[in-house]
């Protein structure tokens, strides 16, 4: 793991280091389902409307296929399609034999029923685990998910590629999403960490995360966890990304974590940045899903 | 709410007495299905093996469906049956639409794939909630799941009936069992508590709980949560039923909860004791859910 020490002697986890050398073992491992059967896993996007940020983490995620040899499909549909039109090209890509894992990007327009829309991928394709059986399975004890959702699993990589060690360590999840909160506080579960879950009603959430060993905040509240909210030490992983106005940016606009950087870099023993720390683990860990489903789709080890 | 108070205005929460109220009103509604469709609630229990307390408890559920009318069957399998066996009973009450609730006795003989078994239950007759969907839709936000496990949801019920305001207070589960401590999370998320788990790996249990204002217990230690585990004022849950010897009682044994209540009594608020408190509310919410199940086959309300 390559880091960067600053004078605190706080590691910042570089993501996109770590999820290069992921990715690498990805594409040789893919080179060599394409000697061994003549075949390569394939990833099925489907985007739905024109949000610029979606446009873009589909652009990503169909870039670092191509890097590892993945093969990848992206149907784009209209904002104004129905919940049909988006379960159809589900159903083909379920019939696909060529196709070992199928994305919705998410959020869906606002008249789409994700519901509807998330449970028509069949279980053995749903390479973001957000199948409800996939779910169901990452919460029962003794359970396996076929897949586990893809944020939450780059998290947990990071920290045990760090060293961290969770089993039996105080940990906060703030946030409940179903993406990320939810499944990060059921895969730390199944580390053997004693989790708390923070939310809007949570009462002084900064003393409870002040507690914790390990910190995953994916809130969407740029700044939300100041220094003081930190235990001097502690894992803290940031998954926040809100766009904000930055006049001094490319774009208009930077990406802000949840994490107020400048001050928890000062307590924290380890730190995710962002950009550059979750979020090229999520990409990793998609095309580590999307390797997974192949091998086990075409019996290859 | 019938409930006895003692002198440091502990309310004993008498869960024999709350579960008949709910259960007269279960009576009453399957009185009216049978005037009006001529039919009532099935609910059908698969036992396998020879556990004393097992059979103890599909005794009592099957008592308590003839108090209020519904329709109950027995399969006993003996304890060398093959997982095909309970298979094929499953399924022949998943076929039968005399029956809309299929429960097995769990625990199961050791040489028995539980999750086998349990997946065979067809999802509209899981009136247990333990399916992986079901389960599954507890944890996703914006879902809801045809069945809520009998135990939490009874422990909800509860707390509910007794005034306890859940949103945004600080709740501890003790124990992360597939049947009681992970529903029982998950169920109190729902309810917007704030909650943390807590298992053998946990440091510093004791200290974790006594900051909570609502504690549920289930991890079956009798004696595991002490008097200064608890809060004062808070309100605290006994799920655990372990027989522990007793000479002085009939059987040779008592069931010991897992809060050493003379402690706990004199520091909550509110709490269950056991026997009589948790026990007799499990009951009741599987009627409630054999009843909801029936509703919702035959399209009554």
């Amino acid at each position: 793991m390559v880091a960067r020490i600053n004078e605190q002697t706080t590691v910042v986890l570089d993501g996109k280091l770590i999820s290069m050398e992921i990715r690498s073992k990805i594409a040789a491992k893919v080179r060599q389902m394409k000697k061994g059967l003549g075949k390569v896993p394939g990833l099925a996007v489907i985007l739905v409307g024109q949000r610029r940020d979606s446009q873009t983490y589909v652009r990503n995620k169909i870039m670092a296929c191509e890097e590892v040899g993945i093969k990848s499909l992206v149907t784009e549909l209209p904002t104004d399609c129905a919940v049909t039109d988006v379960q159809n090209a589900i159903m083909r890509f379920n019939k696909d034999p060529s196709i070992h894992g199928i994305l919705v990007q998410l959020p869906l327009p606002q008249h789409l029923d994700e519901e509807k829309v998330l449970d028509a991928v069949c279980l053995e394709k749903d390479v973001d685990g957000f199948h409800p059986l996939n779910m169901g399975n990452l919460a029962i004890r003794g359970r396996e998910p076929l897949f586990t959702p893809c944020t939450p699993k780059g998290c947990i990589e990071l920290l045990i590629r760090s060293g961290v060690e969770i089993m039996g360590k105080k940990a906060v999840v703030i946030g409940t999403s179903n993406i990320v909160g939810l499944p990060a506080s059921l895969l730390l579960q199944r580390h053997h960490a004693t989790v708390t879950v923070i939310h809007a009603f949570t009462q002084n959430p900064e003393q409870i995360t002040s507690e914790a060993d390990i910190v995953v905040s994916a809130a969407g509240v740029p700044n939300l966890v100041r220094g003081n909210w930190i235990k001097p030490g502690a894992a803290v992983i940031d998954v926040g990304t809100t766009p904000v106005e930055d006049p001094g940016c490319e774009d208009g606009y930077r990406l802000a974590g949840d994490v107020c950087y400048e001050e928890a870099v000062k307590v924290a023993s380890i730190i995710t940045p962002v950009p550059g720390g979750v979020g090229p683990m999520t990409v990793a860990m998609l095309l580590c899903n999307t390797l997974d489903s192949a091998k086990r789709m075409l019996n290859f080890s």
